[in-house]
């Protein structure tokens, strides 16, 4: 959390990505076998891609050379088209256009391309337009890789390799983004898009991120790919690479840990849901899984089928990760600037590989496939990046043992199964284990689980006796200090409760006093007290904004138009789960502003097409003024109208020595929970296990 | 939540109960069987429980009869001699004493009996006292019978019955605990053990808590089991039973609800866990598992293996859920009172019954039976009332993908696999799934999963349209609301990090203000703030209570004399996980000045042999007076000293038509991390999955 490291001595041009990536499954695509697209909103496909790429390099709007591709993404239909398309597929009588919406840079500036690609024998650009304001598009792979190349052709950088001992060929530097930071600092970099690079020392381990060279800072113009900018501030001894390993053939055996016995899960009767090319059908459940190279994971349409009407309802429109937030908490020279958007930056679908069956998801689970595009507009085919499995946690869905009956124990027990569906990215030094949770009840819960490695300081320190001064971080090893961090993940929601247009409700739980006398509403008991629901419901944006402090209170998605039959708004609940942390912090910090929205968990806006990216479409060095509390600003209505839930996990992280060398997961969730949406509860007709 | 309803017509005399419970797993036991106790914290047995009870009846301290038997259990030994023989079992020359706590009434007094039962054949009671104090033990299952079957006896209620047109056979009634309302109502009773009850309409479902009699009310005084106090105040529509019916053969087929595919867990080379007695060893941990019949599961000597130092190392001393505070939030005459203490006013080991395999439990769980003593005296055993089992939920462990080293993609990955203590409360209508879980990180985390039956209040309403005043709940079906309400579980903590002395840390993420200016701990950059931690360790009571509101903050529980080898003192921090909720009632309101302690989540107090229950020791009925927060006035020293946590989870609960006619398990937890008490984690160094 977040860089690509890439290492100094082995520059990995595109087609040394490709041989490589190719026995780990990830491979640039052979697009030749084209696909068909029976839903709107599939993912593109690798000939999409690639004829997207094409019309952006025989467009004459983009002229300059090299063009270098920095998104391509599905570019939605519209929402209007789409629900019309999912509620009866089947008799489409037209596909869709097949759009896409490509982010290129070309002679220093920014391109914004819609393409259309439903021909893809003749993909034609439908529109372009030159981002004139603050940012960037996410740093490539390949730019990352020929940034990591230039510290050894950099003469100061070679005197500080030798100053400390070291050889060149022991050494490999990150692009690490960096910031924004005002005026001052644009200034002197002149508007450029440049990136800080911090060096680590390699060897005897796989650990890249536990041996920081400290002290020495490059910046590059990753545009003009020179080195513009350089520091060598501090020695500090390299901590060692011992008790750094983390793969299973350096540390064991014999393997010292705790061992636990194997386990699997088994479906006799096979798995329980259905995969129509990017359409799942599970249990009660459908939804549509998208793969975007931003965001990763991308959940669509999802229904839900009540047991009562018959009909399949609507809860989700569209939801994914939108931005994940870290600032750490030093602020000297070199860790000043570590305030990363690791999708803005990084691009969280990028930052997904293969998962490892049996050790990322179960055995139970199936996968799918994923592509995104290379600098150069090539498909690159991820293998096994998305895992669906049903969970069988010995959870319990609902019981009740009852004794009260006449000659007989009654229990009634349902065990708790769900579908999972999974992703990870690694962006970095950290991974973030990335879950939508179905649950037969109707909930739908997010987890996000963080594990990977510590962002880590090298430090003199081999001892906290001898730490006086703020260190900024915990002392997790010798000369090893974990530096305190946040972490703000936010999923973009577009709920649509039973359909499109919603209300957001706060329940605040109120005390109330018994006043004894019926006359006011109190009845005549002893007792003095009780807390009631005051509603209210959110007319505009400003309203939609809560900051959860622990005060009692009930947050709902209605909607107004539909009522159960006894009369109950349907609506969901949203249920934080822990993971509630805001950032700390001071408003007028430049982290701050760019990240503006991360003081509150919750936000509620209108839908607008345009608002994906919570911290901006160009986050990289943006400045928060197309972010998610800029859009809020216009204080647009939200009652009784489409609208979309941003909300943010937050984990503040003072690191232990658990954590190293990597860290076991921690876990923050939220959870979208039925209210008033169903008549009853959905699970009471169903089978007991075994039956 | 919290009663245990008797069927009216059937008086459930001891006898009777036994054979109805042989059918269903609780059976009146076979004392013959003596067993030898190999460990000092092992529950009573069969045979002890005969014994104890035995010897208070011959007692000379006890004259008055008949004798009824509130509570047996065990009368654990002094802390200093347990750990004594924890630290060297097989060495131990002599066995420790065993002795049972009894709490008796005869004569219309409580009485307080320490018994000798290591020599079965000659039991002897060592002391007796009679609380003078408030406050009552808990309701008998047999009290609850007799009381069941006084209704139909008392004229004024048979002619409500009558009057409603219904017949004596189709009405139930329950005895529910009246909690505390002051001095005015302790005048009306004389002080006497009085409860109230509550009565349902029986037939066309196994959902007794569906269709209430409203308005009736009898109060009873259980000592001398007699109708003292009568009323039948207002008349309403009996909910229909239709939709209230939760059994598979009542409710299908056909089944309607969303099926999911059958799915178990193997485990080919079998458990992972051994179970010696009633010592668990798995991975890294070891505890002993016992059974009471106030608190249910009882975890002790939790300790893990440090793979670093070879060595086991104390977490825990003991852990139980200590109460569980329901209040409901309606003034009214039959709502009121609903304050319910379900471990202090009806025990939560006896509120548990035998776990469904398969259900409860998945397939590869062990189970444990548990003995606990009815009002006679007599041991009832209760099958497979604790089931043991390793959890393969899918998660995963930690993991990392590396992409920034030349030619190879590393992912390396460990699943997660945790071990899961579980038992059932079902206090009347709720159902409390309480888990202990272990993980082999070095977590425990404790899980309350809330599911069961609502408390439903009938209602003339059979739409929202016609609600005009607050109904104190939603209307959740025709006629029947479903009254607003919390929860508040409190667990009992004796921690002892790696040693019985510890100390509590609060760490306040504190924010800063870079001041641009090396000589007062600036840096020269533009950053302008950043959090660090400001470190505070309680000194006495008044400190160590804490109030989670969303503060940044972290709460560690450390070993002050024991240190990591890099300095860090030995911790273990608090993760709250959700259910963070407290009281909202009013300080001088009666049932809060009973549960005192729900206003904060956190409570530290010094290990004292005698506080073990939060709300006294004497619930029923209990002012306050004996509760954790009048000991906690005393403001003892918690600093480096034998320390106790005590935890609330909190739910405020408006519920859903959802949540009927069975509501889905709402879950809340918090965990017990290691936070430096390792040297590192101690999962690196273990196999990986198929290894």
């Amino acid at each position: 959390m977040a860089t690509k490291m890439m290492p100094l001595l082995s520059v990995l041009l595109p087609i040394a990505i490709a041989i490589l990536l190719s026995a780990t499954g990830v491979t640039v695509a052979n697009t030749a076998s084209a696909q068909s697209h029976p839903h709107p909103l599939d993912s593109l496909s690798a000939a999409e891609l690639t004829a997207a790429s094409a019309a952006v390099h025989a467009s004459p709007f983009v002229k300059a050379r090299p063009i270098t591709i920095h998104y391509v993404g599905l570019n939605e239909p519209e929402k209007a088209d789409v629900l019309s398309y999912a509620s009866n597929p089947a008799s489409s009588s037209t596909t869709l256009p097949r759009h896409a919406l490509v982010i290129a840079r070309a002679g220093g500036e920014s391109h914004e391309l819609r393409v259309d690609v439903t021909d893809i024998s003749a993909p034609s650009v439908l529109s372009d337009s030159v981002h004139r304001g603050a940012g960037f598009p996410a740093f490539t792979v390949e730019e990352q890789a020929a940034a990591g190349a230039l510290p050894p052709t950099y003469a100061p950088f070679v005197e500080s390799v030798r100053r400390r001992g070291l050889n060149l060929s022991e050494v490999g530097c990150g692009v690490f983004s960096k910031g924004w930071f005002g005026g001052e600092e644009e200034a002197r970099w002149h508007g450029a898009r440049v990136a800080k690079m911090q060096c680590f020392v390699l060897g005897g381990t796989a650990n890249f991120y536990a041996r920081p060279l400290a002290g020495v800072t490059l910046v590059v113009d990753i545009d003009r790919m020179a080195v513009v900018g350089y520091r060598d501030r501090v020695v500090q001894p390299v901590p060692k690479a011992e008790g750094t390993e983390y793969r299973a053939d350096k540390v064991g055996p014999p393997f010292a840990g705790p061992s636990v016995a194997p386990g699997v899960v088994v479906q006799p009767e096979g798995k329980g849901f259905r995969m129509d090319g990017h359409v799942v059908r599970w249990a009660n459940w459908e939804f549509h899984v998208g793969f975007d190279m931003r965001a990763g994971t991308v959940i669509s349409l999802a229904t839900v089928h009540d047991a009562d009407s018959g009909l399949r309802r609507r809860v989700l429109y569209r939801g994914f990760v939108s931005e994940v937030f870290v600032p750490y908490m030093d602020p000297a020279e070199e860790w000043y600037f570590r305030t990363f958007m690791d999708a803005g930056d990084y691009n969280l679908g990028i930052s997904a590989f293969p998962l490892q069956p049996g050790g990322d998801c179960p055995a139970n689970a199936a996968y799918l496939d994923a592509y995104y595009a290379n600098q150069d507009g090539e498909p690159v085919k991820v293998d096994n990046v998305i895992c669906v499995f049903e969970r069988y946690a010995g959870d319990v869905a609902w019981r009740h043992t009852e004794a009260a009956l006449a000659n007989q124990i009654i229990t009634e027990v349902r065990p708790d199964v769900t579908l999972v569906v999974r992703m990870v990215a690694s962006t970095g030094n950290y991974d973030y284990i990335l879950d939508w949770e179905f649950k037969t009840t109707g909930t739908i819960k997010f987890v996000a689980s963080l594990t990977g490695i510590l962002a880590m300081q090298a430090t003199s320190y081999t001892h906290t006796d001898k730490i006086k001064e703020d260190a900024h971080g915990t002392l997790v090893a010798e000369n090893t200090l974990g530096i305190y961090h946040d972490h703000f993940i936010t999923c973009h929601l577009d709920l649509d409760v039973d359909g499109t247009n919603n209300s957001f409700v706060k329940n605040s739980l109120t005390p109330m006093r018994n006043t004894r006398d019926p006359a006011t509403g109190g009845a005549d008991t002893p007792r003095r007290s009780y807390w009631t629901v005051r509603r209210e419901v959110a007319e505009n944006e400003s309203d939609g904004q809560v900051k959860l402090n622990g005060a009692p209170r009930e947050l709902l998605f209605v909607n107004p138009s539909k009522r159960t039959k006894i009369g109950n708004e349907v609506g969901y609940r949203l249920l934080p789960g822990g993971a509630t942390a805001t950032s700390l912090l001071d408003d007028d910090d430049y982290p701050q502003q760019r990240a503006s929205y991360t003081k509150k968990q919750v936000w509620v806006t209108p839908y607008n097409r345009s608002e994906k990216w919570v911290s901006g479409l160009y986050a990289e060095q943006g400045t928060g003024n197309d972010n998610l509390a800029a859009w809020s600003k216009k204080n647009r209505r939200i009652k009784d109208e489409d609208i979309v839930l941003w909300y943010t996990l937050g984990l503040h992280h003072v690191p232990c020595q658990e954590d190293f060398p990597v860290m076991p997961s921690l876990s923050g969730a939220f959870e979208l929970r039925p209210f008033n949406f169903f008549q009853s509860n959905q699970l009471i007709r169903t089978r007991p296990p075994g039956h």
